[in-house]
């Protein structure tokens, strides 16, 4: 059965094809059931996104309201196209910011900045020309000494691939497994319409990236595909992105550039590990667009129609 | 490298989650190009949808205009989700009969009818309470004879499934070979990532349908997925209901009742054969919801963003 209610505005944007709906609430009164997100991020009965995005302000928040300094106006609350809450989401970040400016919220000259409450800590984005470049930070690789000298700390299996690969584990808030492939044909061929398989998994499951280095001289240059854990193969991911970088740094040992280009199915992002921190930081800046590409009213049902 | 156009209004709707951008042209200004109709439907980088339906009068349309008798005021102008020109679209057809009348161009009391002009001719569309009724007819069992009395005509190999199984190829304006399993577990089971393979094959492929016969009395009743040629497995699939319930009156022979339920992942169609037309007929209909669920203004763009 299904129930309508009010319509509600709303816009489709996306950064690199992670898409979102997006909902302005300015007074907070737009709370939706885990049934309604999952009803308006449905590709077909709905508009259909990677999650849903409520711009609203910190302060009327109750879950949040206070716990981020008076420069912290508005908060992204960030929700799975399941209905789950999620802590982070770096494209949903700079989507949410570029969301802001359509909005007239927010006014972001070449190289402003504005600092975004985010149910994991405060995130600043800046806008750098087309761009608007997030600081994804705190992040670390996992397993410390060994992994960062040996390279690897995980065994990873994929589907239709050689048997076992070496992979890196990363942690950006999310955790992270990357395995490098040596070229490009090979990351075309693989089958990710399978979770590829991980020795150890982390309990509650791992993002996979495959990765392939492409020829770079001072700027680093990485073809990307991602596994993300319980949606399947996805066109970007911004934290994956991050954390694939992060790997190649390992990998390339003392000589690795600093800033990178990571080239995933939706298109390309940058990534800017600060050179003063090289095997565990507190700031790396993922950069890319972020479009806003359709507005209006949807109709909000509750449960399905199906 | 992407081309900034006016921003279009247009609206999202869905029949049984078969769903379409639909754009309103009363003065029949928009003729979008095949790469704008790709973007349009892009499911992640724009609004997304099946396939893309401009609503436009007949006589603002060169390509028809005086194709139709006086009666028919609405042209169908239906493109593939690739941009491609498409004849026909059952679905389709019922939610651009629903976007004329959230437009206001049409009111349709129950019971009323309204006739639509396609590219496949004109076709009558009924309000029938909840639901919009569609006239889908010609159709016919292709082979006629020996078909008509062994129920099978082709060959159908479905990945993952028993090798080979019997297939009846029905015409309904488009080509669909239907295939019988014996339960819903089978269904279920089928793997339709892969094209099935169907021997002999058309020239231009087919469209196929897997269906379970599930019990009955006066009312026929189907359980169905639907593998679309040159796009995958769909959600519904509007004369795939209808060509899957033609094979099971073959099937079923002298005593095959005339009403009959089809369930599709993307929920329940009906689909009503007249009596008097048992192995050859003019009429069909197709009957479904058909819902508009949210409107705006979208931008357009020319080429890739990629």
């Amino acid at each position: 059965m299904t129930v309508q209610l009010p319509a509600v505005r709303f816009a489709k944007g996306h950064g690199t094809e992670n898409d979102f709906v997006l909902v302005p609430d300015a007074s907070g009164e737009f709370d939706p059931s885990p049934s309604q997100v999952s009803a308006l991020c449905d590709r077909r009965a709905g508009i259909g996104g990677d999650g849903l995005i409520r711009a609203v302000p910190v302060a009327a928040v109750d879950e949040v309201a206070g716990s981020f300094g008076p420069d912290v106006v508005w908060f992204m609350d960030y929700r799975n196209a399941d209905g789950s809450i999620a802590e982070m989401c770096g494209n949903g970040l700079r989507v949410f910011v570029a969301y802001l400016e359509h909005l007239g919220w927010i006014q972001l000259a070449d190289g402003g900045t504005v600092t975004v409450g985010t149910r994991a800590g405060a995130k600043r984005v800046r806008r750098d020309g087309d761009l608007l470049a997030a600081d994804l930070g705190p992040w670390r690789v996992v397993g410390g000494g060994p992994a960062a000298t040996t390279g690897s700390d995980a065994r990873v299996s994929i589907f239709g691939g050689p048997s076992v690969l070496p992979g890196l584990s990363i942690d950006v808030g999310n955790p992270h497994v990357v395995v490098a492939l040596p070229d490009t044909d090979r990351l075309a061929a693989a089958d990710l319409r399978t979770q590829p398989m991980v020795d150890p998994s982390p309990p509650d499951g791992t993002n996979v990236e495959i990765v392939v280095p492409l020829p770079h001289r001072e700027v680093g240059h990485l073809a990307m595909r991602v596994f993300e854990r319980g949606v399947g193969e996805t066109r970007s991911c911004g934290t994956g992105a991050v954390a694939a970088v992060l790997a190649a740094r390992v990998w390339g040992g003392s000589g690795a550039p600093d800033r990178w280009l990571v080239d995933v199915p939706g298109g390309r992002l940058r990534v800017v590990v600060p050179s003063d921190s090289r095997l565990a930081g507190e700031h790396v800046e993922l950069a890319g667009p972020a479009t806003i590409v359709a507005e209006g009213t949807i109709k909000v049902t509750e449960g399905s129609s199906r």
